[in-house]
Order: C-alpha cells, then structure tokens, then sequence
C-alpha cells in the first residue's frame, strides 16, 4: 500500500465559477435515494422523512481540518467516507439502523470542485454501503480549512433504542472488533509524514501497515452487530461506540447506569497488527486500546443469559462485567487492580 | 439604542479548563425539553423523536464567522437567537412547525466559556420563544473563528407539506412582513463599524435605524404565518423562505414548478424606516427587496380563491401571479416590464 500524492489535474475550477446551487447540484446529482421513508431529498427547504410511527433518531458530528484529520495524509475520499460512518456509528450505538443524512461543508478558497467532488464520492459509496440516503446539506466558504457537519438520522430497531443508562449489576460488558487499531494507524500516518517533510522524493512502502491505516482512514460502522442483535433477539441494556476510546467510553456507561465495573486486561481484544505496530513504536497496547479512539466498535452491556449468543460471534468478545459499587476497575495481567479512572483522557 | 461593546469580564475561562463535557453539560443544562415528542434529548449517542405517525421535516444549515456574520457588532446572543430562528424558518417553508434542533458549534481558543455561554442564552431564548427542544449536538475546536451547524426537525401542519414545486397557473404570489430591511440593517452596522475603526471613542446613536438593525440582528421565523394557513384552512400550492432575496426566490419556485411569474414592483412591501434608510444610503428600495436577503419572510402561491383570507391578513402582501409562460417578468411602476433574471444574484 502506498500514500497517493494528490494528483495534478490540468485545469482546477473554482467553485465561484458555477455558484453555490451549481455546486450542490453538482455534488448531489449522482447520489439516488434508495429507503422507502426518503420521501423528499435534497433540493427543497427541508427534506421529508416517512418514520410511519416508529421513533426518529438524530445525531450530529462536526470534523474540522486541523483538529479531527490532516489533509496531507488523508485523502479527501476517504475523509467522505469516515465523516459517514462515524456518523452511522453513534445511530448504531442507539441501536438503530440510519437511513439519512444531511451534510454540510464549508470551505476555504483554496479547494476546487474537484476537491469536493472527492469528498462527495466517499460520501457517495459510504451511503451505498451503509444504505443511507443523503436528504440535505448546505455549502458554503469558509476563512481557512475545511469544516464537515454531518447529521444522521434513523430507526432504533423492533426491540427499541438502548441508552447509555441501563447497565445492571452482573450484565457481561462486550465489545465488537479490535482495539487501537485507527491510533496506531494515525501514528504511521504521522510518521511518513515527518519523513515527507524532510525528504519529499521518499516513497514510503506501507503495506506492512495496511490493516491499521484503513482502521483510521476508512472505519466502519457496525450496522452487522445491530442486525445480530436482531436475529438474535437480544437487546443490549446499554449501548455506546467508542470514538474517544475505551477507557473514557466504560466511564460513560458506569456514571450513566450509576454502576462500576470490572474490566479483564487479557480479555481486551487488539489485532495482531496492532500488537507488532506496538512494540515497534515503543507503546504499550492496553493504553492504546483504552485511550487510542476512532476505532467506532460498539462498547455495550447485555444480561449473562446472552452469554452463549455472545461468544458464538467471532467479533465480539466478552471484557468483564458491571459491579454494584461505583468502583470502574482494571485487573491487569500481572493481577493488579488499578481505577480506570485513573488512567485520564481528554479530547478537547 | 446604542451598539454595547463586548464587557470586558474580571476573569474569562479556558474551555480547556473544564473540557468537552463539562462544557456540554454547561451549556445545555437550563434547556428543558417541553415537546412530547421529544423522548431523549443530549447526553446519549443520539436524540429519540417520536413523530408518531407524521412526516418528519429536516434541515440543516451551517454559519461561518467572516463570510455569515462579524462579531465586530454582531453580539453573541443575537448570533445564537438568529442561527436558531433562521433554520427554523427552513422548516416553516414547508409548511411546518420546527419542534427540535442540534447545535453544533467550533470555535478557536480566543473564544472562553462566557463567549459560549453567551451564544446559548440566545440559542436558548429562541427556543423558548418557539417551543423548540435542543436535543443534541457538538462542541469541538477550530483553527480559526466560530463556526455554527444547526440542524432543525419538524413535522408538517395537518393539511401536509408545501414543495416549491407546486405553483399553478393564475395563482397569488404572495409575501409575508416587508423585504430589505435586514440588508440595510447590516448598512448601518457595517458603517458604524468603520467609523468606529477610525474613531474608536465614537458612541453613534442608533435609535433612527433600531427596526431594521433589529431585522438583521435578530430575525424572526413566520410560525404565525404557517398557524394562519392551518386556521385558514389554507394550504399554498408552493413556498420558500426568503433568505437570499426575492428574486432569487421567485426564480426557485417558478424554475422548480416550471411556471413563470409577473410581480408588481408596486406591490413589493418595503417598510418605511427602510425607504428611509434607502434615501440615506442612496439606494433603490425595490433592488434592494430583491437582492438583500436575510428577511426571513415567507415567499409562497395560493389559488385565487383565497384572495379574500390573504388579504384579510395585514401580515401578508399579494405581490403577483403565476403564469404559463416561463417567462418571470417585473411590473415596474414606470409600466416597463423587466426579466427578474436579468438582475442578477449572487450567494457564493
């Protein structure tokens, strides 16, 4: 795998050239409402959802340029994508399936039309993946960089949403995939691009770290566990994805739910890649998967009967359980208890 | 009425001092949801709506500080009643009543908390002004400037949702409130800002402009407007809200319902203290009604059997018809017809 270097195109147009209603035109012409409750898309003062009496749930997210990604290593297609799904992820962490957003974009004059229409078509095949229909948005300049807002909108599934509050004492605590993945990546990412900076002509080989890279360039939701939860007829008693990591995520759902909690070091998943891309940078994995973020799995809680359901899907895995007292507790593998409360995090 | 400079406060806080969610939590805690439908509202992954049965309205509209609006003289709290108030006429023009938003803002650290708060307490009096919960959003950090994304939802009046595309043949076009004002608000504002550049010590004395500076500063949503069609049983065969100016809009719904137009230049509502402001400004009042955006008035078309109920209703002028021709023509009083898009509008 390799850092494609943005390509030169021969002539760049500036967005001044077809107007903001061009613009939108332009961006949105290709994307195809495909959800029966889409009853109005883009194009009018607002557009219409047919929820036919089930519940609405909406989410809104911003990105900017500087602060949530780097434009010099991630590619403006890819931007489009994870702006979706990480998205989708916070109606999947209701337990809910999305089937709208709304985008909007603003952007400094150094972008051309052609930059956009990059942003749009990850947006584009996130929202075929996911199908989701893109119903809004508005477009506009900004000063400097460029700032994505995203909102989606969706329905909790037949057995109703699931907050962040309802853990009950002795409930499993489960998380879906591999931790620490999408940090470490952005530490690859990061890397090369010091080595960019110092020596242009360097054509960095990645593939070694092709796994983590996509882990932070183009996460997925996890829309395939709500839908196991729903053939399984199981319903989680409380629900949160983890974009800030886990550690800060478990203090969420304990402080909700006014629970603790009981965590297992050894029973915290991490992929292979992310244990050799570990040792190569001199980090320790339980401190990344606890307080790497971006990894957008679910973190949720659901009663020990569901433990055999649980076990049989290779891609959850069971990291302990909720405690009566308030106490949210790690026991490493040396067998020491340490709070995790402890361990700080911050994100602004 | 006087322009109060920002107060300086004896001490201002870092938001990193408290972090994102105290942040949040400081700044949405005195908003108390009062819609039923409102079921779940901030501090989960996602907001539940339960729209029982109706349509559900969205919209989403984003505002940059430099391009939207310029703190030099735009108060915090008006920002914040007007970012409110302006997504909240999207979803009037839809014939609808804005039931929830999201608020997502970000901001560089020249911003404190008191900046924010100050941005809230508009938010929130726009709120309660038009029983609107705020059920979710995000707080983040900019590079530069503050950048403002809100989200409005909705549900359709009982006789349904109002496209732009239903104009017919021979009907009323009508316009609620007067036009221009707003524009010449931001006249007089931005005039006394470059006095005030050369002369800081300079206290202008704007009581003469206070209507029209209040039509910029702090824009109302027409409710009234859309509580009168239900009452009236009326319900207009298309309609916008007038945020770029007339004839931009007239040109949205007569390009979207394939029809033509012919407005009287006569009949175009224009406020007194905004011919005033125009024989100070050396302007012409109708460019200015057509061109000068951000009235916020509702622009729609009714069948001419609902002339006597329009015209009942001081709020609202009948400004022309609809035609078969595409042809959009302006009336002027001199009895010269013009094509309104020949004028010329620009947003980007």
């Amino acid at each position: 795998m390799r850092i494609e270097m943005p390509k030169k195109s021969k002539k760049l147009t500036d967005i001044a050239e077809i107007g903001e209603f061009g613009l939108i035109e332009l961006l949105t012409k290709e994307f195809i409402s495909k959800n029966d409750s889409t009853q109005l898309s883009v194009g009018d003062d607002a557009a219409v959802i047919d929820f036919n009496k089930k519940n609405t749930l909406i989410s809104t997210d911003m990105l900017v340029e500087g602060v949530h990604f780097d434009l010099s290593y991630f590619p403006l297609k890819h931007l489009g994508y994870k702006a979706i799904t990480s998205s989708i992820s916070d109606i999947c962490a209701m337990n809910g399936i999305c089937s709208q957003v709304t985008v909007s974009v603003a952007i400094s004059n150094r972008f051309k039309i052609e930059s956009l229409k990059d942003l749009y078509s990850g947006i584009k095949v996130a929202c075929e993946n996911y199908n989701v229909d893109l119903v809004g948005g508005d477009t506009t300049s900004s000063n400097k960089g460029l700032i994505i807002s995203v909102t989606a909108l969706g329905v909790p599934s037949e057995s109703g949403f699931v907050k962040r509050s309802g853990a009950k004492t002795n409930d499993l605590i489960v998380v879906s995939g591999t931790l620490g993945g999408a940090y470490l990546g952005l530490q690859v990412l990061e890397r090369e691009k010091q080595v960019f900076l110092v020596n242009p002509s360097n054509k960095p080989d990645l593939t070694a770290y092709k796994n983590i890279i996509q882990k932070q360039l183009r996460p997925e939701a996890r829309n395939d566990i709500i839908e196991f939860f729903q053939e399984s007829k199981i319903k989680p008693t409380s629900m949160i994805d983890i974009s800030d990591g886990l550690s800060s995520e478990i203090i969420h759902l304990c402080k909700s739910s006014n629970k603790g909690c009981k965590i297992y070091e050894d029973k915290i998943p991490i992929s292979h890649d992310s244990l050799q891309a570990c040792e190569e940078f001199n980090l320790e994995p339980t401190t990344i998967a606890l307080s790497g973020g971006e990894d957008y799995q679910l973190l949720f809680t659901v009663a020990q009967e569901n433990l055999d359901q649980i076990q049989n899907n290779l891609n959850l895995s069971v990291i302990g359980h909720i405690t009566s007292s308030k106490e949210m507790i790690l026991l490493e593998k040396s067998g020491r208890n340490i709070m995790i409360e402890s361990l700080g995090w911050k994100s602004f």
